[in-house]
């Protein structure tokens, strides 16, 4: 593997103090109905590591399609995730763009090889997901998504 | 007016130090050509305004697509500039999503009526462009994009 599978953005992923307020902003100013919050990392399928450890950390969220990219607003329940550190170290503000891959291991080793470490890792009842720290190479970090089917 | 007339974001914008060097990072990650480094808010047809008052600030940028978004890596150049601001405030990272509009003035009066201002306006050889503040409702700044065509 010499670059990622995938060059299309599907998802912006924003870190917000109170996504219930936040949606509310988001479907005023945009005309799309409110979407529910709904809790995240916060079922048997988390699994949820930070730097590597087991954390407890979770989220509420509020997801949204504008255009062909979908807009995820995520409230910080909990420490330590890259959520909470992004939310007390940067404030509001977008902190991945997301990716899918078909194999997350070749994904995060390839990024790996470039520098760019894992810094967070869990699943939903679908899928798995990594937040790779590519702020100092790409501006940004990335998030691998890789679904079941 | 009650809403914007587009949901769909057509482009994420990224505050970079070096435009050259992170754009080589982004064709090394995605496998995808390397795009010319190209000058900004730098000819006749800048007229560039920040906060309201003229301003001489000028940028170097990248523009790749990833998928249906346009990637715009921007390197600020002088002062002052929302692009400068955020770079000293923030560091580098995200600092806008960008959307299409009809009409700037109508955006922008919409926008302003639930308390979100224009920081930086100007133009380009086919269009001009908004920054519109909506960090403390939407969690990132908006850019409004009107073509003459």
């Amino acid at each position: 593997m010499n670059k990622l599978d995938s060059t299309t953005v599907v998802q912006i992923g924003i870190i917000v103090k109170n996504a219930e307020k936040t949606a509310s902003a988001y479907a005023e100013v945009f005309g799309i109905p409110k979407p529910a919050i709904v809790p995240i990392a916060d079922d048997s399928f988390a699994n949820t590591h930070y730097h590597g450890a087991p954390s407890t950390a979770k989220g509420k969220a509020a997801f949204f399609d504008l255009g062909p990219v979908q807009m995820e607003l995520i409230e910080p329940v909990g420490a330590p995730s890259t959520w909470e550190e992004f939310l007390r170290t940067h404030g509001e503000g977008i902190h991945h763009i997301a990716f899918r891959t078909k194999d997350m291991n070749d994904a995060r080793k390839f990024l790996a090889s470039k520098g760019m470490k894992t810094v967070q890792q869990g699943g939903w009842e679908g899928g798995q997901y990594a937040y790779v720290d590519c702020s100092k190479q790409l501006g940004t970090i990335l998030e691998l998504l890789q679904f079941d089917k």
